[in-house]
C-alpha cells in the first residue's frame, strides 16, 4: 500500500516517526466527513470529534483508524522514498478489517457494497463506482483478432 | 506515476532495460482489448497485432504506446523498490497525452468522458465510473459537527 504525502502535513510526522499508517477507504454515505479529513489538519483540530468518527487505536500498528469506514487497511512501514513534493510511504498491509456489511457471498470483500468513493483530481469531485461491466481475465479472449 | 510488477513479466525486463514506461488509460470501448493485454505476455506474442491497437512510438521515452487508449502518461523511470513478489517501478510523468474528445470545457480532461475502467481485484470485474456525488474540498465544510 503506498501513499504520498507533503513534508508539511501532519500525517507526514506521525508515519515517520510511528512507522506506520492506517488507510480507510471512503464511501457514499461518510463523503462529507471523508472531505473534511481533506481540508482540516490534525495539527491544530480532533478529527474524530468534528466529524463524529470513532477513535479506534490499531493492536497491530502504531496509529488510529475510524471505524466508520467500511474497510481499514493497517500498515506496517517499509519504505520512504522522494518523489519531488511529496514523499512515498510504502507499507506492508499486517490486516484488512472489512465491516460485515460489505462482505459478500464468497466471504470477499464486495466493491458495490463498500460504494468507495473515486477521486477525480481534474475538477475535484468525489464519484460512486459504476456497475461491473465485464470479467476480467475472460472478455478479452473473445476478440476477433485473438480468435483469427 | 507508480507500477508494480512481477520479475517474471516481460513488461518488467523492459523497463529495467529501457528505464522507461507509458500507462494507457483503459476505457470502456476498448476493455476487451485491455484485457487481452493483461492475458497475453508480448515476449510470445504481438499485442498489438492481436488486438487491432496501433502502436505508437514515444517521441519522449522509450516505450510504445497504443493510440486508441484516451488517456496515455509517458514517463521516465526514477526509482526501483523492492516489495516482495513484485517490484514497484515509479517514474516522472514527462507527458500526459490526452484525446481531444475527452478534453473538457475547462481544457482539463473529463473523467466522464474518458469512463476508465475500475478494476475489483476480488470479483476480477472491471466497473465503470459513475456520476459526481459532491465537490472534494467543500463539502465537508457543512458537517454538522464542524458548524457546531
Amino acid at each position: 500500500m503506498a501513499v504520498a504525502l507533503r513534508k508539511a502535513t501532519y500525517s507526514y510526522n506521525c508515519i515517520v516517526e510511528r512507522k506506520a499508517f492506517t488507510v480507510g477507504i471512503a464511501c457514499e454515505n461518510k463523503m462529507a466527513e471523508a472531505d473534511y479529513c481533506g481540508i482540516a489538519s490534525g495539527r491544530d483540530l480532533d478529527k474524530f470529534a468534528l466529524t463524529g468518527l470513532t477513535h479506534v487505536k490499531s493492536e497491530l500498528v502504531d496509529a488510529p483508524y475510524a471505524e466508520e469506514f467500511p474497510v481499514v487497511l493497517e500498515c506496517r512501514l517499509l519504505h520512504t522514498i522522494e518523489i519531488g513534493l511529496h514523499t512515498q510511504f510504502i507499507g506492508e498491509i499486517i490486516d484488512v478489517k472489512g465491516d460485515p456489511d460489505v462482505i459478500g457471498e464468497n466471504g470477499h470483500l464486495d466493491i458495490m457494497k463498500i460504494k468507495p468513493l473515486i477521486f477525480d483530481t481534474s475538477k475535484k469531485g468525489y464519484h460512486s463506482v459504476g456497475p461491473c461491466l465485464g470479467k476480467a481475465f475472460s472478455i478479452g479472449k473473445g476478440l476477433p483478432h485473438e480468435q483469427g
